[in-house]
């Protein structure tokens, strides 16, 4: 079988993860949330995130954790600012127009939204007369790290939370990659500093060592009335929640989540040296996530070899590609790829 | 810790289920529905139900199961016929409604349908000359075994589906606790017939032995078109789609899925022999929840012993309470309950 | 051409409404709602009302006016209470679902709610511990009068309202034809009482004399944030919104929407009389739709004469029927219906 | 009063249509689109388009209209594709999104899209392996003319219908505007050319000399099933239809429909002459709508003449300004226009 580099999600459970899961699964618990393991998580991620009074709900997935928490903060008018490429706009099937919420695009920066053109945004919207013939914004969306392994600084997002504040707009940051942003040799703040940066955010667990989950923070304990309700309504509340909760609260223990993105993120450095290597170039990218330019000869060259995925077209001969690393990643995989690259066209 | 039969959803996963996701969890595998456990549970299940051309999916719960299949085989304008006492009517926070569809409600008799009223009221519905300012009626939805623990017959399911086919109504059979209801010894059909007379059911894991997991059925391999989009949309395809497909694998290998059913409605006879020695009366239901009458001062004392569920109030001095049975109900639960109604209170 | 009771939307607009769009239509406005018309037309409602600082939006029809209203007064997770019969549940096509919330139904006494049943159903829903995953009530909806012509007493809305204000819901009038309600002799309030016992309420127009146009009231100047561009995301923003303004305007000018009501009023009164001369029962209705008990042998001979509507079956052999008076209604036609109840058989 | 040049909405109905409205006022009908002045419309529009079996609906206003039409004839799940200044991404609050289907945008070329461009996007999306994880699309919206003022030539509309049919797209094209664009003097079509080549569109009438109203038209009689349903669910079905069938059936009568758009636009033209001997600039338009490149100062001292809307900033000191004549333009409203620019500022 070929070496993969296609996901963060090709791969089971973390085996601390797992072994969690074992270990737990002859107990008898509550359901919907009320289970044990559920609320140790919650107590872990508090502390984590120096919130004491965070709400924190497990939902399964990203898509579903999107909608949900857009859908659960917004009025049913309102829309949500995103970048061009944010995964809302492109990769979700429209799960937010789903729930009647439009997604509000601004220009994509190498999958960041630059706050000064949030606020001309804004400016313009208010000065525009004919404003509410238009889709009032309630809500912008960011994605930490973004969809093109990129990372915002401490000043970025502060300049986005300004506006924010100064519009009335409510501040999401999609973390279905959180760890490996925050533990991006590049990044200059911590997951206190963040939560304390925003109205809502997401822990992803099903990138990072789960099987499935995320984890939804609130951290000023700001949840909307009933979003419990919300959740369920979104067919997003899990019977067995201890599902959840018992593989939070392994991640949360010990600083697993971190060592995990830690240990993808020092692989992912690894193989963008064995690229460079080999003469051929990257985008930059600090994450797990690493974005390959190859020219198509190279691409069908190196796909009958490794897994991984082409991300998008750059030109007539060049091919995107997309090589991400995560706990399952190997010393032997890395080994694998120099190896494939040894003898590829140039 | 008390002893627990509040749900058949307060456990962990069967132990064969936990093997399975033990044993595979260091594959590196495809990932939303194309890996390989995906595809050989996809068969197994094929196989179960003599339908080789049926559609599978797997999704991660029933409220997102019911509302994601109620959606993507529904025109927009249409909405779904359902009992009073059906779970998409009460107890899924209006998922159904959330993507703009109806649920037309019948009365409920123990938590069936009654085929004649059905149609009588699709006879009344296109008779009524103002019907194009009404719901139009697009499906027919029941659950199997019902939420009251009750079955349907043969006979009954026909005459649904065959005033289903007359109205051109398509035919959902929400199988939540499906095997519950297929191993009950009052059942005079198997998989396959369900699977022949239906247009769409699912096959509970989260409640028969999974952690998670329903599989959505298309006998006929009629899908609608995109239906993988449909579900993505809805927050609900898994990214390590393993996760469902390793558990519906070890549950449809060696005929375990029906194994659990078995045990479980073995020691719910058990339980119904328990509570009519101790002169409490039940209600009739030949599967794994058990609906118990007691006295107000009986609940009170009960759940000083034991947890369960009061469902719901039968007048101002009964109760009417719920005791389920699973995978994991042991003998020894058994005679925790039996202790504790020892000196019940009459 | 027969003689016609079937509805009070079967004729043009009142002489006086009509004259009014004659008289303005080569003055040039101002559009979107903020032509002089509709602004002296909210005024004279204002006055009307004594609610010197309602808000007043005019929609153009009764189900986009319940559609929108609803949806822009309820949180996307709620629901909206109502009898049965409601028009929002049985005769607007599921407007409201399509903007994802549920009808919560509670049983019809002649068309009317009861507000013990009511209450009643709110202690229970809260009395219920699933009830997180159930729809929360956002909102009460009745018509007044109601689809079977009946009207609440003062008491009987106070009831309500006491019980909305307890439970924190949204109360809501539909008045599609409430200056029939407001003219009958056994009403004992007036358009301001009404005005102060509601959230909000509308007066219908399309069916007491104008063309189209229902006038939303707010009665505390408490119109939903964004409420305008709530109207127009419904599709329900008038861009020539003179046409509702100056049809309003006239309407509250001198009286004309009571004069109108009574003057129905009075017809259907003397329709009543003609019904109960020729033996033949009906239901109690002080309103202008008057529903008729005719044997199915009696409809058939009627039908070959006079327009009307079937109701509904009461039985194998008997029809209920509405016969429907407005402004348009003369003695002409009463003659007509008297002359042809002559010979109608027993 | 100035005179006024802010829109085509803000008059009253041409004298013709309002004579009709008078002169059947006090005549009896059916209601909800059965009344006869509907059906002599319908009959009317189907030999003007020359397409005897066109289904054909009357709705109150644009943004009903394309609301209703996208959600009727899209599959839950799909979504529209349209230029980025499309009314339906811009001016409607999102009523798109409101039934939860997303607007796909392509760049807009003078508020016209480029067929080549959309067939690229849809090679573009079907060669992409996650387009199941994107919103499929399924309808093609332009306008005509745009919102820009400009009109598609016949062969650009075949362009874009010949990638519909190969995408199996539908192709809907909204007229609010429909006879200022075919009578347009550089239109290389009529209005029968038109119906053959789309599956919806409409003929607007709000803004063409009516109070109110835009016929739907299903050229090939292929209105998707139950749309009467669907319109009633959108709250845009009139009860008293003959308000839009009167009005429509007039409009259509001795070519009223379309003498309203020379008119208008022969003092669209006369309005450019006298900005261009003005030294002031336009932007193309051969409609009834003119934009006009004012400096600030230019535009300041203008507005306190003449009443007209100002469009969008085309940098920090000139504003881009629309002028629009309709059936009330007169020579009268010329002169104002000419005599205001005698000292404008330069």
């Amino acid at each position: 079988m070929k070496t993969s580099f296609e996901s963060d999600y090709n791969n089971g459970a973390h085996p601390l993860v797992l072994q969690h899961l074992v270990e737990t699964n002859n107990t008898q618990s509550q359901s919907y949330g009320f289970d044990e393991w559920s609320e140790a998580a919650r107590q872990k991620i508090r502390t984590a995130c120096q919130c004491p009074d965070a709400d924190i709900f497990f939902l399964v997935g990203g898509t579903q954790a999107n909608a949900t928490v857009i859908d659960g903060m917004l009025q049913t008018y309102q829309g949500v600012i995103a970048v061009q490429t944010a995964h809302i706009n492109v990769h979700e099937s429209g799960a937010v127009e789903a729930s009647g919420h439009k997604v509000i695009t601004l220009p994509s920066h190498g999958g960041k939204m630059d706050g000064k053109e949030l606020e001309a945004y804004l400016k313009g919207f208010y000065a525009d007369p004919t404003y509410e013939h238009m889709v009032i914004p309630g809500m912008v969306y960011i994605t930490f790290p973004t969809e093109l392994g990129s990372i915002y600084s401490a000043k970025e997002i502060e300049e986005i939370l300004h506006v924010c504040r100064r519009y009335e707009l409510k501040f999401f940051i999609d973390g279905a990659r959180l760890g490996y942003g925050l533990a991006s040799s590049e990044c200059d703040f911590d997951l206190a500093w963040l939560a304390g940066h925003c109205d809502v955010f997401y822990i992803g667990g099903t990138k990072v060592g789960a099987l499935c989950g995320e984890a939804v923070v609130f951290p000023a304990g700001n949840a909307p009335q009933h979003f419990m309700n919300i959740v369920k309504r979104h067919g997003a509340l899990l019977a067995k929640s201890r599902l959840a909760g018992v593989q939070f609260d392994a991640l949360f223990t010990d600083d697993l989540y971190f060592h995990i993105a830690r240990h993808a993120i020092e692989k992912a450095t690894a193989l963008r040296d064995i690229f460079l290597r080999a003469g051929i170039p990257l985008r930059d990218s600090p994450t797990n996530q690493q974005f390959v330019e190859l020219t198509n000869t190279q691409k069908d060259y190196l796909m009958d070899r490794i897994l991984f995925e082409t991300w998008e077209p750059i030109d007539a001969d060049h091919m995107l590609c997309r090589f991400v690393t995560s706990w399952a990643t190997t010393d032997e995989h890395l080994s694998a790829l120099s190896k494939a690259l040894k003898d590829i066209p140039s």
